[in-house]
């Protein structure tokens, strides 16, 4: 039996989604919804499904399950409401910029026992899924330090980080996902150190493009988070690992291995120049993992708390930078 | 306007090809034809095509194109009747084992000016592409040596290897392939070493499963090819070209890319277990090579004649072999 | 001519500095001082050199410059004996754990105009030597963020624990020269997070095992540290920094580079075991670099200050752990 | 005890020898010989040794031992009269380009008893020893399949070339050589192409500068050698084996390991500039090793036999490429 999916927003992201859900065998897309007619007509024309508004969405007998791709200031009603018409949720991170909205949803998500994923890609990338892996079969013993290393080819525009809610809630927030799966313990402490470094337009806007984080948990493991909006090189996406008897560590993607040796030395290729064709696997395997999820074989994870602990570490970094001291998450949490 | 397609053979080729072609937006898979009739039904129910025979194919309106992917001794036929009925034929490597063979099917495809492109896959690994692309653009000078490491992960069953012509013609071929590939220039003289290292059947079933071949060219470019039944770490698939200016190398890929540290060392996984993943865009960038071609968008590469002089390579590798010399191409390609 | 040295202290270090001097053409060991006189002997014998007190080294005529190797309780003293004495002087970090103490002592070495040199060895390692120099060529443009990781194969004894100062003082105090070494700008705030997960021993002695720093200088550069006791794989030395036009980075360094292929993956050696095998050609570098300062050619290079200001980092780092925030340098180093 | 030396020939080589023995604390550097006096004078200079005649130094009661870096065509003369003298003899590559004529000498030194060991310095190279180890420990199983890639940075002059016997006897020497060690069983077969691409000059002298070989022993093991006289990235130096449980191999050395980073992609520095630097830890364990030998510790190795072994393979190349088969080394063997 395949999924029928409603898919909610037609831009990058959601285009990204509707790819992932054409090539996969136990999936349909039947309509997709954009308040911009032509970028939804575009993906309708593309993988031959139908174009609807959200209202018919969410009253189709036909559809299953929805992928929201839209603004981040409609997610959370978004949610609640398809949460209530009984359909299967995965949702672009964030739920919503504020954390008491984000409770006030999944609330409803509980109560009414939707299923509900939140679109933190990179668990499902195979390299970074292969480092879990490692952790999860004793190879490297106890975690204790995690370092992770993210960095953006260029900045997005600077009315696009107006309403990102800043780097810590819209690329950090990828990044404490990540600490959190690999640390394999919540998070107890956050220390952030933020500048601007790239463009000055952003420290008007109010935003950093720089920042380092650190992380520790209650029995002392730690992460260490290092953040640029540019990388002339690509797109920079490390991770390692470090225990008490080895270590693990996924080292960068590029879409052509050669290397070119002459007199200047040894040369290999840049980076992928961006998520979508960095993570094209990650987003197959989470459409994958959500099917399953919404199918009742497997539980959705990541889950709505995921995305609401991942936004209240973007929160206490915040708060961290403003006050110069470490935030303990109880303080941003309660 | 998208190209219909007959697939003819749904063995393990088979099923490599239905899946570029179904995933290809310009591509339709009609109808699928196999002698095992289990077999051709179930790449009918995956990819929602019929099962046909090879003669209704060939007689079909609402087919522009075949994929022959048949044992190798109906391939000549195949190529001949398909290309008097008119349609486009992409033909898995060899066309025949017999060279005379070839070279009268050839004529039939020049005579009835028949699209022919032939399963030379490794030419579309965009790592390998990188690599002639850099010759193109003279970043390493004069191509003057070749260095080709191929080595399967096991050894086909022997019943294989009894109906495969042997290593040269069933595994080197795309070695040979790919060295006039990148050397850019006819090969003009063969000498090979061969042994059986791996396992004493292949031997008594007359073949060999360890070679070595140089080739050489007319200006004295060199090409060295080195290959081995079974290799314990994966299918090593490596080149490297050396030049007047610098060189070139496109290294092995693995499904997955961490690393490892432990007292032990660092060690990262083995590689793609075979041509099936290892070659995955190598297949849809073919598809999609033909179907440019058979649209008439671009010429058909490789040709049959790329196919004929790889196999008449074969044939002088074990020439040499057999009589403990260089063998000149002009004494095979007479 | 060469530079006659008096070696202070026998031990590891001192060994390490003894072999360094018998290999530099332009120098000559005269003698050798310990308490412990087989130590002194041994060193003696194998380089052909006299055992002599420290005394009678301060008063020697036939010695131009000393390397101090002593305990780190006794540096000080002798750097302002041996400055009132005329002698070069070459001494092991740190100056002293006191920051008052380690300004009295830079007094004297002003005063009495001595050429001193602090014993960051890492600044001559040719890796990070090349980092630096691509940093001075522009390469990659304006330094942005600093990643410094920096692990021991293996805890020291506890008692050592006890006297080091811990292991800001201790180990951290090298990378946190490596960091200004390559921001290329002062440092204004520290915070740092620190545990102890190697060994509980070390917890008792009052030292943390496992410490991870953020840096910033006024106008924002960054730097992240990150430092453990324990790596199963070895002695774990890298540097990687980000700038505004791209991004250079030295990777680890182990005594044999081989890759062994199986079923199991592909395996290269650990890591160098520690130091003394990892810094080989630094050390060489260091002294040489030493001579030339004595020898009035060049600057002595790492300073007093430089000493100076590592411990201070040293000392705002364990004020950030007891306090919870981000420590101003101008805190510290008023 | 240490092993007084008397080096003959102060050129290039000589220098690389004076240097290990001077560091090797098991060794004396006694007299150096030369005739150009001023070559000589140089090494006496920087290592306290005195300059001699050869006729003196195979006189003099306090040098055990010589190392012979004179020209080719002088070896076979001195190992014999060194031989005789009662002197333990090192002897740079090759013995003498005549086959007859190193037969003749290696008799001699039979006779005599004479310690001899001839400078195949790779094998003391400690990445190459530690493929070799890998072997020894049974990690690949059966050795199979050898591949040795071997180029200079440059081509020597075209004098040189004229008395070198040829860039088999000169350079494929060294890579013969490393096939016996790795292969592990006598080369039984060999195959040769040759080919002039670096400079017509080096045709004009009689010789090749690129060329590629193929070996095979009687139970079917093979080796591949490809080498240039010129290449603009370093001194390429890669020896890999493939055995039934897996494979080793050992990858190019650089001086300085750095990676940058930029939007033309990542490069590493070129390789070392030739063997003085590349060689510079096996040439020291070289001499240690033949310290051993003519200490009674060990047995010689690499043998004035391994030495004639070589020049026959480098005899049985050029008949190969002269006649355009394959030779057998009891052809030029008997």
């Amino acid at each position: 039996m395949t999924l029928r999916f409603g898919l909610l927003g037609a831009g990058r992201i959601g285009k990204v989604h509707a790819k992932a859900i054409a090539a996969d065998a136990n999936a349909t897309l039947v309509a997709v919804a954009d308040a911009m007619a032509p970028a939804a007509k575009a993906i309708a024309d593309q993988y031959g499904c139908e174009v609807r508004s959200i209202e018919a969405i969410l009253a189709a007998k036909d559809i299953d399950a929805v992928v929201i791709c839209t603004p981040t200031d409609t997610h959370a009603d978004l949610i609640e409401a398809f949460a209530k018409a009984g359909k299967a949720i995965f949702c672009e991170k964030p739920i919503d910029l504020s954390l008491a909205r984000v409770k006030a949803c999944l609330k409803v998500v509980r109560e009414t026992k939707a299923v509900l994923m939140v679109g933190f890609n990179r668990r499902f990338d195979p390299h970074f899924a292969a480092v879990r892996s490692e952790i999860d079969k004793g190879t490297i013993g106890d975690v204790e330090m995690v370092t992770i290393t993210s960095r953006d080819p260029g900045a997005p525009p600077v009315e696009y980080i107006a309403r990102s809610g800043g780097i810590f809630r819209d690329m950090t927030i990828h990044d404490f996902d990540m600490a959190r799966f690999l640390l394999g313990e919540e998070i107890s402490e956050v220390s952030a150190m933020a500048s601007v470094l790239v463009d000055p337009a952003i420290g008007k806007a109010g935003d950093f493009d720089s920042v380092q984080v650190m992380l520790k948990t209650a029995s002392g493991k730690q992460a260490l988070i290092t953040n640029s909006r540019r990388a002339t090189y690509g797109y920079d996406q490390r991770i390692e690992v470090h225990g008490s008897k080895g270590a693990v560590a996924a080292e960068n993607q590029r879409p052509v291995s050669i290397e070119v040796a002459s007199a200047a030395g040894y040369t290999r290729p840049p980076l992928h120049d961006f998520f979508m064709t960095r993570y094209t696997e990650a987003y197959a395997a989470e459409i994958a993992g959500f099917i399953q999820a919404a199918s009742g074989k497997a539980k959705a994870s990541p889950t709505g708390e995921d995305g609401l602990i991942a936004l209240a570490l973007a929160e206490a970094a915040l708060k961290s930078v403003a006050e110069g001291r470490v935030v303990k998450m109880t303080e941003v949490m309660a």
